[in-house]
This record gives structure tokens, sequence and C-alpha cells, in this order.
């Protein structure tokens, strides 16, 4: 009987992934979700992770227990590396899933754009691992400042932070990495703290590009205010982990570069049949089929939907859950013998980015036109704070959040990756 | 003005030396904490970390923000080497630290008897850094053995989990680790959980040695009660990662070996100029000086003190607290020019051990002979709230603490060492 059960395989467990495995689960199918970690990730508070305002258990849930209830759900921890659609199962690095569907939820990866010295010595901000690297390592740069007594230009070097890309996470980088300044300035006593700065580089020409120009110019002056250095049309061309080169030739000393700046389609999807369009991402028809490739979807960041719009779909959550409701509804159709699958749509319900303690800007397409300051902050928090996983978390992560605006304290300032 | 002031440094952030700088801090002295954790770290937690219930900077606070508002306490984050006592120096990994009077307090570091393979297999419970490995190794041995269908021998293998060692670390630990496993066992659907064992093996022919028999006897009860197969006069000889032979020739194949089961003294105490005794503790005198070196003390972990009593004090956070009032004491009187010393007298407060979920084990020497159960549990955690730093931290270990008792879950269960 059980064996008889249409297989539904997915992989990745982000936003899209999880959110198409709680339809299945209540379905009379098999369900196996593959991701290489056991968790899944609360991607929009990575910054708050690397800035050591929260835990990293607090943004990460295990996906077992989202599936606690149902026995026809099942993990499996694996790296994907591909479908062979022929043989109907996914390759992975721990041996072959059969599947009669699998929906591809993969995601997407940090983008160099092919400039390897800048891979190799800047930080990226994808996965929990990157965010904890990046808070070691800026707490390390000012005990390691704090030890240097002679070369004043690289004492220089060390205080000075660059994030790189003006959307919302180097945004929301930028504007926490100066609270965290602020809280460090208290506690180092000779500390010359004039020396300490923060570079926000953009290569266009403003930040924030899905928000209202009105929106963007307000963000810039709240990132200034708060003694960000902002730098538009900043191309970086080279890094070499002591100084960024910029495409015009002059140079910004830094032991510390976190790239914001792109992302791309987790390689994998390249391996799965179809065709890759721009940022590797793989192209979907209509209905969210890998185009040419037959029971295989594709959703969220790692798949292209170009349909009715002048450009492929942004690389955010909200596109990745509502994709995962038609993927569902199509395959569960297939499996029901229905060969009239049901087109996409997507509705843009607006964004909105924090740009620190109690400052943010939303720009609401339909009800309100946009919001800003505590209100807009408000908001944000209360959004972020209904879509995080898990009933403690959400409590822990509400009183951290209270803790931090009122004491602007923040304990989670600790250096882990200290051998022996 | 500032250059007269005394130098204190202190080797160590443990309950010791935290204790001392505190004290320090108050009187006209110039304070340096050297330490190679930027962070103190609340040891008997540890093993919450390693079993998913609380995050790691809940147990570790950072160790400048004890000293927010003490500007003449500075912190030097490296890895004590030795002291040149002629020169007046600390030899650290980041350079010298010059002092006029040094207390030692820098602690233990597991103790694996010399047996260099079992070193390399197992893992240690001292640091920060090993319980998370231990919860990202017991957790990914579930994933693995959840994979593996083919080698029955192995899944075995790697469901099968040894903690070595029955003092207060060993009982926690394994009483944790049985709850941990009823978690996962409602989240692992395929899984055969009549496979998994949790082993607590002791050398003696008891566990707790420092608790009336009475209350040795009962731990033992309870710890079968969930579940651990507790194995008293088992010697390891030795482990090689897939199996650990006995003393007795006999075997037990295991894929971990957690080693709770001694300390010594971390080893550059050897390189201060005083004479070590057993476990490699500096010989003090009765006034906590370490024995023929001039300007240097020693307290915890790092010190044998025996004076007036048949063995050395115990590696305990109340011996290191207490020690640290009377050092504290004793150099700010030679500070002052007055050469007679106060001695040590320890008074011995009892001890506590928690089973698991509700239930610990109370030694207490004068108001109450001995407790157990429910009651036990609650004393042992409003003491270690209590001793815990930090006010957020107490508040949502508290919370976590009350979501563990009722609900079961343990939502830190996340692998956090996966390497793309």
């Amino acid at each position: 009987m059980a064996d008889k059960q249409p297989r539904i395989v997915i992989v990745g467990a982000g936003f899209g992934g999880i959110a198409l495995a709680k339809q299945f689960a209540r379905e009379d199918v098999q369900v196996t979700i593959i991701d290489r970690h056991n968790f899944h990730l609360f991607q929009p508070l990575l910054y708050q992770v690397s800035t050591a305002i929260l835990s990293e258990d607090e943004i990460a849930y295990p996906i077992r227990t989202f599936f606690r209830d149902n026995a026809n759900v099942e993990f499996f921890m694996a790296k994907a590396q591909g479908v062979d659609a022929e043989r109907h199962v996914v390759l992975t690095d721990h041996g072959e899933v059969p599947y009669d569907y699998v929906i591809l939820a993969a995601g997407a990866t940090t983008n160099f754009f092919g400039m390897e010295n800048v891979e190799k010595h800047s930080f990226g901000m994808k996965t929990l691992a990157e965010a904890t690297h990046i808070r070691n390592h800026v707490l390390h740069m000012f005990e390691r400042a704090n030890k240097e007594l002679v070369d004043a230009e690289e004492r220089k070097r060390m205080l000075t932070f660059v994030v790189v890309g003006g959307g919302a996470t180097g945004i929301e980088e930028a504007g926490a990495l100066t609270e965290l300044i602020q809280v460090l300035q208290k506690e180092f006593h000779h500390l010359d703290f004039s020396q300490v700065s923060v570079h926000l580089l953009e290569a266009m020409d403003t930040v924030l590009p899905m928000v209202s120009p009105n929106l963007q110019k307000h963000t810039i002056e709240v990132l200034k205010k708060k003694g960000v250095h902002v730098h538009l049309q900043a191309q970086v061309a080279d890094y070499d982990g002591k100084a960024i080169t910029f495409k015009d030739g002059t140079q910004l000393q830094t032991r510390t570069v976190i790239w914001a700046a792109g992302i791309k389609a987790v390689p994998f999807v390249a391996n799965c049949g179809g065709q890759t369009g721009r940022g590797g991402r793989i192209i979907v028809d209509e209905q969210l089929r890998v185009e040419g490739v037959k029971d295989v979807f594709a959703i969220g960041d790692c798949a292209y939907f170009q349909h009715g719009t002048p450009r492929a779909l942004p690389t955010v959550a909200p596109v990745a859950t509502q994709e995962a409701k038609v993927a569902f509804r199509n395959v569960m159709k297939l499996v029901h013998g229905q060969q009239e699958l049901e087109a996409f749509h997507y509705k843009d319900l607006g964004s909105m980015a924090t740009i620190g303690r109690g400052e943010a800007v939303v720009n609401k397409t339909k009800i309100n036109p946009e919001l800003t300051g505590f209100i807009a902050w408000c908001a944000w928090m209360f959004v972020h704070l209904l879509r995080l996983a898990g009933a403690h978390t959400n409590v822990t992560v509400a009183m951290k959040w209270c803790w931090n605006l009122f004491s602007g304290t923040r304990l989670g300032r600790i250096i882990t990756n200290i051998q022996d």
C-alpha cells in the first residue's frame, strides 16, 4: 500500500521547500526533503547573527521538527548534485533518491561575478556559518587592533569595515555594525574609536532598488546619520585581504569586506536537465515546470520565471512561498492524472528593510505607499516575528530585540573560532 | 600618576579570575586579564550546550562587559605561555605583559592520562567548542544512521553513545543525552530506536565520589531508570574511533566517546617557575603564593593547595572563588607594604549534580544532609541561575529550562559544522 504512494522529492528546506513540504504532508504521498543542513535557516535575520544580536539557533530551526507529526515526510541530509530525469533519481553526495515528481527549491549562493580574489578574501552572507564567521572576525579585529601598538596603518585597516551591496542585506548589515561598534566603544577603554569606520559600497547610483526614490534618499540619510560612509557608483575590481581596488584605480584599505552584492542560483541546478538563464537560475514555464524536463519543477531563488514580466521574478521569500502553492497544486494535479496545469501569477506585497535599532523603511504597494522610522521598524519586527518558526524562538527573539532596543547591549559578542 | 599604579595581571577569566578582577577593579591599581577567549565560560552548563538545551552565548559572557565601568581593567586576548619571574612579565603568544603581581587562575584541561588514541578520537568537555562539537557529532550520528541501510553493525555503532567518567559532568551528560534521544525518537519516523544506547563508564566502583553512598546509589538508580547503561569498574585502555578496548580485553563498539574522566592543570603553569604537584597543578603555600616564586600567586583548578587537608583541594568553582578573596587581600597587603599575609581556609559548601529534567542530587554538608528529586533539581536550577552572568541570559535560560521541562522539545538541535 505504502509502496504505491507517489514519491515527491523536494530539494532545499528554505522558505519554498518548507512551504511545499507542509502542503504535501497532508496528502496521500511520500515526501522526502533533501538539504545539506539539518535546519531551516531564516535568512533575513542572518545579519543579526553576524552582529551579535541573535544566537545561531534562534534563526535556525530543525527541519525534522516541522514534520514531527507527519510520518509520510522524511528528511535526507545530503548535498544535491543533480537530477537524472531519465532514471527519475536525484543525485546526492550520499547516494541517489528516487522520485516520481521532484521540485527544486534549492535557493541561491553568493555571486562574486568571477572575481576569485574577492571570493577568497571576503565574507559571504548566505549561510549560518558565514554569519558566525563575520561575528568572530569583526570582534577579533577589535581585539587585535587593541593589541597593535606599533603599526598605525595596520591598526586602521583592522578598524575599517566594508559592506558591499546596497540591497536590504547590505543596508541592514552596515546599520547593525555601527550599533555594534557603539557597544564596543564603551568597553575598549584605551582604543581610539575615531579610527573606526563603516563603509557601504554600491555599484549603482542608489540603494534599495525595489523601493521608491523617496525611501532610497531617506535610507541613505539615516545611514549617514548613523556614521556609515555611503559610496555610490563604487565598483569593486579586486580585493587582496588588505585593500579594495576600485574600477577607477583608487583603493580602500581594510581587513574586512562583507560581500552582499549579488547572488546566483546554487550551481547544481545546471545539472538537472534544463536550461539556465541569468544568475544561473533554471528556466521554468508558466506552470513552474523546468522547461523541457518531465516531472521536474523549480521554485524560488533557483528558478528563472519570466512570463508577462519585463524581468525574471526577484529572489525574495514571497516569490518562493507563492510559487510553492502553485507548484504543489500542479504536482497534485499530475498525481491525480490531470494534465491541465495552473499558471503562476506573482503578487508583489511590497518590501521592507531595517536600518538599525528603531529605524526601517517599508514600501507597501497597496495599502500604504510608504512608511519610515519607528513605526516602520515595528512593522518590520512584527512581520519577522510572525514568520520565525518555533514558539520559544519567537519569545526569546522578541525579548532580545526589546533588550537590545532599550539597553543597547549585545551579549552575543563571543568569539567562537579559537582552536584549543 | 597612572604609571605609578601597581600592575596586577590575572591569567584566566574563569570563576576565579573574574572574581579577582571584580575586587581589584575597585582599587587604585591597573588590572590586566589575559585569556585566550574573549568570554567567561559558565562551565557547569557546558553539558547543556552539548545536548542542544542552551545556545553557546547563553553560557558565555563577554569579559569586557563585566568591566565596562572600570577604566582600570583591561582585557588582553592571548594564550599565556609562562611567567618570567626575574623580568616580571607574563609570556603570551601575543607578546609579553609586565606585572608587579600576577595571579594564575588559568584553570584545567582534559586529562587523557597519556592515552593518545583516546585523546585523538574522543571528545573533551571543557571548552565551548568541544560542547558544540559534541552536539554536532551526536546529531550527525542519527542522520548518518538513518541513511545507513546496508551495514547494520556500523549503524549500531553510530547509535551507541559512551560517556566516560562518573563525576558530575559525566552524570549530567549521560542523563541529558537520554532525554535528547527521546526528542529525536519522535522525529525519526523510520529509525529503529531499540538500537540506540547510552553508556556511562566509571573506573571506580561508584559514581559522584563527593556525595554520600546513599546519594550515589540513588543517582545510579535514576540513571538506570532513564535507560543509561552504568558500567562500574570499567577501565578504558584504548579507543580507535570505532571500538573501546577495556583493560580486561573486552570491547564496546561505538562512534562516540565523550571523555569526562579527568582533568589536569593547563600545561603552561609548569612554565611559571614553581613546582607542580599531582594533576600538573602548581604548588602554592598557605597564603596562595606559588612556592619559591616572588609576586606570583595561583588559585583554582591550576593551583595545588594542600595545607591541613589529607588531599589537595578539589577542582571546583567554590574553591576558586573563595581563594580569589584571600589572594586579592594578600596582594593588596603587599601593595600596601605589609608582609604578614593571610592563610587560606576552605569552607566546603556541599555539592550538587543534575541527572536530567526534574532530577538532581544535592549534598549539603551543613543545613540539610541531602536532597533528591524535583526539589533538588529546583535548588540546582536556582543556584545556577543566580550564578549565571548577565540579565538577559538569566531570563532566556530560565525560559528555555521551563520550556524544556514542560514540552520536552529542544530547538537547539542544529548541526553547524557543515562545510559547503
